[in-house]
Parts: C-alpha cells; structure tokens; sequence
C-alpha cells in the first residue's frame, strides 16, 4: 500500500474531525474509522460510515420507541436467536461503507454480490494508477489436481522466477502503451503535442486484469455476512479471502455481539444433508458405517467425514 | 398520534444521549431524531438513524481518501450534474431509517417498494392496539367519475355521517372481537380462565385494513427518492402522500443540495413523449395544432396541455 | 374454491392451446398448466408460465451453445454439486410464474420474499370479491404455551363455535358496509342514485384481513427454493404453508433433479453450529454429555438432540 | 465472431427441436432462437429463452384467469397508458434470457445493472479463449475535448496505426504468457511435462481487459427497458450500445406493442426539469428568452435548445 502525501492528508483530516450526535456510535469503530489497511501488495481497505450498533439490531427486532435493548444477556440470547433461526431482517438494520482498493480480477467476483452500494473509479473519465498486483512468492501456487477450482502446491524455483517476471513486465508494458495511447498527464495536458491521444474510455482496454481499481461498496450488515460466510471460507480464492478476514476484524469491532453469533452458527457451523444427519444418526446408534452402501457419493462422504473429524467411516 | 408515556420517555431518553463521532454528522437532522411526528389520525413517523451527507454524495461519485467536497458551488453543480443524467449510484452512498405508524392499507402500497430494508412488529408474536385510521370529513372522497383510481367530490351530510360511523364500528366490533378471541391482556395473562384463547397468528385475521401497525424502514437515498417521486405525486393515495409529505420535509433537512436539485429535475419536471417533444416543436414554430391531427391521444393531448400550461391547443 | 364459470371458460380456453415452440418444454408440467389446485377455503394456485427445466440448470453452469445436457447421470451429479455447494445462479436460470388467491395477511407474509415480480388485483380500481377465510375447525389452534409464535392444541366445544361465528359475521357484516359505502355495482353502476359513494381506495379500508385477494407472482427457481425452505417448514404459519406445499408438487414435476436435490440437501437436512458440531464429535468418540456443560443453551440442546433424533443426551 | 464446427453443431440441433406447448409464444422470435448474431469482432448476442408475449403483460395488469387480452386496439390503449404512467410491475411478467461473448470492459459496465441473472463462464475453472476486442480504425476514437467522458474525432494515419498495433501485440503477448504459465492444453494435459503450471484462477489476472469472456443473462422486460434506456443511449460508450441496439431489435421481434410504447415515451422522449419546463412556457408564450436569466446554467440551456431542436434561444 502506498498512499501519496495528500492521500494521507486527506484521511488525516477526516480522523481529526469530531461532531456531537444522537446517533449509536461504536467506540471501538470509530477508532480506526477512515485509516487505511493494507491488503495484498498495493490493496486498501478502509471503513468509511457506519449506521447502527449490536443495540440497533434488538430495536429493530422489538420494533421499540426507544433504543429496544435491555440487560446484555437478554440481548445477547435475542441476537443469537435471530441468528440461529435466520431471522435476517434485523441484522439489516445495520449499514457499513467501506472504501477498497482492489485488482480488477477480485473486483469482478467482488461485484457478483448484488445487494450492495457501489460506485467504482472510473477509467472512462479517469486515469488509472500504475499499481498491479503481483503475488508474494508464497502464493503463487499450482492448479490443484484434486480439485477443478483450487490451488495445489506453490511453485518453485526457475518455473516461479519465470511466472513473477512474466506478471510484471506484461503489465508493465500495457501500462507503458496505455499512457502513450492517452498521450496525457494526470492533469490532462498532452504528453506530445503531435498526437492527438485515444479516448480513455478505449485506451483503459489495454490494461492487464491484475491492476488495481477502487470502490466505494456499502453494504447491510445481513448481507455482509453472507458476503463473508462465502469469501471468508477455505473455498474462496486467497486474493478475496484476504479481504474478507480484514473485514471480519472490523465487524468484531463494529457488532461484537452479531459477530460472535455469526461465528457460532455460521462460519464454524457445518450443513449436513438428509443423507449426512442419516449416517451420523446412524453412527451415534453404534453402528459401523462405510461409503459404499452409506447412499453418499465418495465425495459427499469425504466431506463429511472431514466435517466430524474423522479420518475415515 | 397518542404516544403512551413509556414511549415518551423512551424518545427523550434517545433524543437525551450525545456521542462523539468522526463521522459526517447533519446537525439539522439531528434536531429532529427520534421525534416522532404525527401523521394521519394515529399515525407516527420518526428518523430513527442516518449516513451520509450531501457531502458523502460527493465524495463517493469522486471515490476520494477524504470529503471529496470542495468549494460548496462546485459541489452543488456536480449533484445537479448527478441528478440531471441519472447517475444513481452516488446518491446510494446516503442511508436513512424510519420508524413508521401506519394504516395497513397504506402499509401494503408501502412495501412493493422492494429495495429497502424492514422489520415490522409482528401480529404473530404480539397484540396489536386498538387504533384504527378513520377519515377526517374533508378526505372522505367519492370515486372519480373520470379517472379510475382517483378520487372526486367530497361527501356530505347524512351519507358522510352514515360512512364515518360504518367505518367506526366495523373498526371497534372487529377489534373487540380479535380481543374476545385472544383471551390474553397484554401481559399474556388468560382473561377468561375457563377458555383457550385462539392463537394470535389467528385471531388477527379479524382485524379490518385500517388497522395500525408499524415498522421501522431502511432506504439508500436513492430508492428514498423514487419512492417521494411516485407517493409524493399528485396521483398517489392521499393516506400515503401525507406520508411522503412529511418525509420531504425530512429530507431537506438531511440533505439540502441533493433535495433542491430533486425538487428541480424529478418533483417540478415533466417527461414529454416523443409525440409530446413534436407538438412542443410545432407549437415553437408558430403552428396551430389541435388534438385530430396530433398522434396524441385525447388523454396524452390533456396531459400535455395541462404540463405546458395551455387551456387548449 | 369456487370459479365463476367464465373463470372456467377462460382457463379451458387456455388449456385447450398448443403452439409449437423451440424452447425446452417440461411434458409434466404443461399437463397441468393454466389448471386451479384449490388451497384453504378460497384460495387458488395455479402455474400461468414457466422457463427452462433441470437441463436449463446445465446449461446455465456451462455457458455452453447448445443444451449443455451429457448423460442424466452426470447432469443428476453436477446439479447435486451447484445445490450442495450453494451456487446458486445456475438456478436462477429457471423462471416460474404462478397465480395465486389468498387471504391479505398471508399476502402480507408473502410479500416479503422481495425477489419476485408481483402485480396485485388493484382494490384501488376493482371491488374485491366477497370472500373470506374461515379456518377449517381442526385449525383452530389456540396459542402455543411454549413458543411465542407457534398454535398449541385445538378449541373445542362452545369456544370453537363462538370463534367461527365471530369470524364469520365480523367478515360479512364488513363487507356488506364496504358494499354499502362504494354504492355500486360490479359494472360499476350506482346502487342507490340518491348518494354518491365512497372512493373504492377508501372504501376498501372497512374489510377484514381475511378477505381474498390475487396475484400473479413470478421468481426464479433459486429464490424459489428459498421462499420454499422457509415456508414449507414447520414453524411457518399453516395458512402459507399449505401454499408451499402446494408449490412443492409442482415443482417436482417443472426440474425433477433440482427438486430432488433441495430435498435432500436443503429440505431435509440440518445445520450444526459450532456448538452442536463439537457436541456430535464428543458423542461419536463415546463420550456421556449433558446439557449442562455443553456450552449450549437449554433451547438449543432441545433443537439438537431433535434433529440428532435423542430423547435426552 | 468465429463459431468453432461444435458450437454449430450445437446450434443447428438446438434449432431443430419443435415441442408442442400451451405457453404464449411468439413466432418472429423462435425464428431467430438460439442463432448467434455478431457484434463487434468476435462478440456474440443470442437469444436462449423467453417467458410471455405482449398479452402477458395486459393479463398481469388484469390479473386474469385467462389470457386478459381483449381487442388489440384496447390491448395496445392499456400497454401505452401503463408505459406512460411508469406502472411497471406488468412488464416484470415478461422474461428473457440471452447467451452474451463480449469483451471483458463491456462486461464490467454491464453486470451493473443488479436485477438481472447471470452465469459467467468462469476463468477460475476453465481456460479463457485466444480473442481480443480490437476496435475497428473507424472507432479508434480520441478523447472529446468538450465531454469529460465521451469521444471525439476519429485517430488517423501513424498515430491509428501504432496504436492499433499496440493493442494487438500487447493482447497477444499477454495470452502467451497465460497459456505458458498454464501449461496445459485445453484438455487439461500439461504442455511441458518438467513443469507444474500456475493454477488457472491466478494465471488470469495477466489477460488484457479485452479478452473476451461470455455468460448467459436473464432479466424481466422492465429492467431490460431499464438497461436499453442507458445504454443505447447516445452517452453509452459504443462498445455496449452496440449490443444494446442488437437487442432492441429482439425486443422489437418479442413484443411489438411494448416496443412500441417504450420507443415513444421513454428512447425518443425528453425529460424537462422544472426550470426546462418554465422556459419552455415562455417561449410558447411567445417570449424572447436567453441564457442569462433563463436560470438555467449554460450547459443545461444548451442540452434544452438541442432536445427542442433549436440552434439558440
């Protein structure tokens, strides 16, 4: 992350402001309210605003005059009850804006959450940084074998060398032929006088996928946590899920409550079909059970046995 | 609008509390959180919490590190800019929550606004109040005899006094009976020990539509305003207009800029066809134009006649 | 259920249609499309249009030119796998349109389910028919004594038979008021030339919130399941859910391998949190654990040791 | 646009299918189901499915039993009034879905319009195709100089050339690279057995942003209505207009009446603020009026006086 002088400035500024409100407000979130996180090499993640408290979610739910909330433990079991019961509306109550800084690739998967606020630099009006995300040499792993969308073993040696100098100087070169087609600075003069420059809403498609835009993305607080049971999971793709835990420390701050429930029922929680609660029904009466004749198919019953614990039936 | 003195110490207790906040705060608002307004007969509507600013709009639509506002005219020219060619998104970055009172009937029109977020209290769960929404005089309307959805003359004498009374009684009849049947005061407690009691979900089946129930609703600014577009307009339902009404005067508050350049290009604007476009050229030009002879339909023709102003052709 | 015979008229003529189309066409389902299945007392369900079948699912997950379909077998497999693993838009790619009568405060729960297209026959424009719903004397439940939302045990006797009467006089003497007041008839003609009535928009107001109404209501077979695996379950409300279950016949026989499928991965299955996932571990390594100790709640050990099919731990 | 002899084949079969069905269907657009019609140079648009006809949208707005449609001059009175007085949900009764290839940039703007489905075809799972969007000399466009956001003249001589062949070699390279950091076939077997290949969801990110990509997109009429508006709008930028008005003659084929109505109120319409609107008064009271003093700011006046075809006030 490299953040230029005004940059700084800017958030500066923004941390040193304080008004009075009426509004809940979070302590713990206003703490680091507008500070820049570092995420990959050149990414950002910043909290922008938030609207509510884990007290926003009980008013809600009691549908009350006042803040709706009585002794802790009471709020506490209402909020893991929503939880456990999916009772999403009240977590919807809860709003949080976040500034990203993202390469284009995870932007795309990003975006495929549709209940959410967003506006996006622009390359049609504006000039995009040259910042590209190539990956530390510890995440620049092999296709999986086993699994058609994951990630083997990390490669090594000249192989990685060759694929980090690849990365590199393939977005360099498109950057370079980028700003020449441009034929501008940032401030719009002309580089060279005798050309005239190509639009940028058309020089932009030069750019290699792995260059860094940003977002403004606002989002409930229900669906942010589906947006983090997803990205947040082993499944996700590392460049995502980097983003996600950054997240998951802020909601802790933001909603300590909703967020211990979210962790209990959902991210530590495990869904077993009609055929899975059937073998461990079956398991806890004694009985031995193996795959073949367990009705599950070999991959179903891997990931079942994974989820119990076991090494095998 | 009878608040219960519970409630009125709820809000002042809300309206009581002041927290320090790096965030984008709107001191006008904030004078009016958590009152409660009274609309209709028993109806109550309340800002309950808020995000963003006018500034926030600005900041969002440049995907800045800081305010992203500069000097206040430049600001003010990039949110009508913003208005003016439906660029929605920025508009989106703004959040605002209501706590709302409401007939049933207007409840329904309410919720086929589908991009917000709601909690309402639960007739399942709860007993609703005995408060039903009964017409002042001047609103007991006859049906248009030329629009279909619309509303004509007012009522008068021994019919209007023979409706209010309809509507009164049916109301209370219903209600007492909904309270026969659930057999429980407020507490739960059994009226009648000998009986039962018939279960809530069931028993409010009874209740009539101008029954009062309440919500507390969560909308981007941008769907805030379709929504004032459609409800605030002349051919909205009076019962919902009065709503949206009030929630205007909200809005000002809230979000000046962006309230003036809705009230100049959406609320005060008109939308002329490609026929409508044609008649206004010819009519620029000096030609004598009539409806025979227009494309228009003697509906469109009125339409547009009555936008730009004309008795006649 | 009670169709005029023009509503009859209507629906043969329908049925009696037969186009020759290049889109996937379901045999199971065209059979009987346009057809009435009578829900409750008045009510009606019946599937107006429909869009792909499981080979739509196929095709969707694999971009593809043509059908996307190989062998049953392996379409059977990759749609167990996209339900399994929650990806959720090749369902999405499945489109169903239903018209639905139902009582308003079903309609009410139904609505919230936002991701549907919905148009509602307009009380604003049209008189409402006079029907009502009067709950079958074996669902007259009376109210849980041990969950707030849920019916315990069924009236009986004398308050069995005062409930029904109350319902239905209260439902009828509403109308005949709402009759009285609109002062016409269906063709729109004055009942009483000497008086005026009411505006349909206000008249309306006086019914029961177990009055008919009817939509037509469209969503995608994702959203669908959803709407499904909350309203076919044992703690909705029996009035939908009768609805659902309804849907759910249908369903098998528009995409017989993804109805399969949401059985057995959504319907009937369970979801473990991290506390009843650590609670089955211990149980299937033999140890002796009560509820005391467990880390859960009273209510949820009750939850687990039910879906584990236990009497006690 | 390159169908490889599978595709075709898929094609041809898919076309050849006739099933008999009791759904509305509408023969001008089976004729053209499943073809794959060329946009750009190697873009693709088809038409994949259909759900309703133009006596779909007049049944929802009637909620009927039957088809709802009446005489076709009334049918066409009732979709233009709905068109003109924005009632919206009967249009959500119609569904289309389409298979799309098109350039990656033209996907990012597009997959903002939220309400629709979409399955992409996935660069995690499968390898992306050797084809790049380069514009044709003709839209090899420089930047406006009036327009912050739109084109101006067209680049010629060297600086068109060399652009051009930036845009080739930079796209090819980058490919390369890809299928030699990859290394595998499209069958999945490795290129260059001593080495492991980076898996496929990281080796992506080196794809320029003209690599073509494909999904299937599924959206309702009216949200469809709503995406044409923009984007075959003059402002959109011409590589998605260009699929836009590619579809509007689908549309066209789907629904004649609601194309009809759509293309007089909303594509060939102008929409006037309040300050618009009170110029235009004036001047048909036949009043001499300028920019200064119209209220007006210079652009605005200058967006009036073009959509009432004046060259100056």
């Amino acid at each position: 992350m490299t953040l230029t002088p005004d940059q700084k400035a800017e958030i500066d500024a923004a941390r040193a402001q304080s008004h009075a409100t009426r509004r809940a407000t979070v302590p713990a979130l206003e703490e680091i309210l507008y500070q820049a996180f570092p995420v990959l090499d050149h990414g950002v993640l910043r909290v922008i605003d938030y609207m509510g408290d884990d007290g926003a979610i009980v008013q809600a739910a009691r549908v009350s005059y006042g803040k709706g909330t009585r002794k802790t433990l009471e709020d506490k079991g209402l909020i893991d009850y929503l939880m456990r019961h999916r009772h999403t509306t009240p977590f919807e109550m809860c709003e949080i804006k976040f500034h990203v800084k993202l390469p284009i690739f995870v932007a795309r998967q990003w975006i495929r959450h549709r209940t959410a606020n967003v506006n996006e630099y622009s390359a049609r009006y504006s000039i995009l940084d040259r910042e590209f995300y190539i990956p530390a040499p510890d995440h620049l792993a092999a296709q999986s074998r086993i699994n058609r969308q994951g990630r083997g073993a990390v490669l090594e040696g000249e192989e990685a060398r060759k694929v980090l100098e690849l990365l590199k100087t393939d977005s360099e070169r498109c950057y370079a032929s980028y700003e020449w087609m441009l034929n501008e600075d940032e401030t719009g003069k002309q580089t060279d006088p005798e050309r005239v420059g190509l639009a940028r809403e058309l020089a932009r498609m030069n750019l290699t996928i792995n260059a860094y835009t940003q977002w403004y993305w606002k989002t409930d607080l229900h669906n942010l946590f589906h947006f983090l049971s997803l990205r947040a999971d082993s499944h996700a793709q590392y460049e995502i899920r980097i983003y996600a835990e950054a997240m998951l420390e802020m909601v802790k701050r933001w909603v300590p409550l909703a967020f211990d429930a979210f962790k209990r029922y959902r991210l530590g929680g495990v869904h077993l079909s009609a055929g899975g609660l059937a073998i461990v029904k079956r398991l806890l009466a004694g009985e031995k059970v193996a795959q073949e004749g367990s009705g599950l198919s070999a991959r179903e019953w891997r990931e079942l046995m994974a989820a119990l614990g076991r090494e095998e039936g």
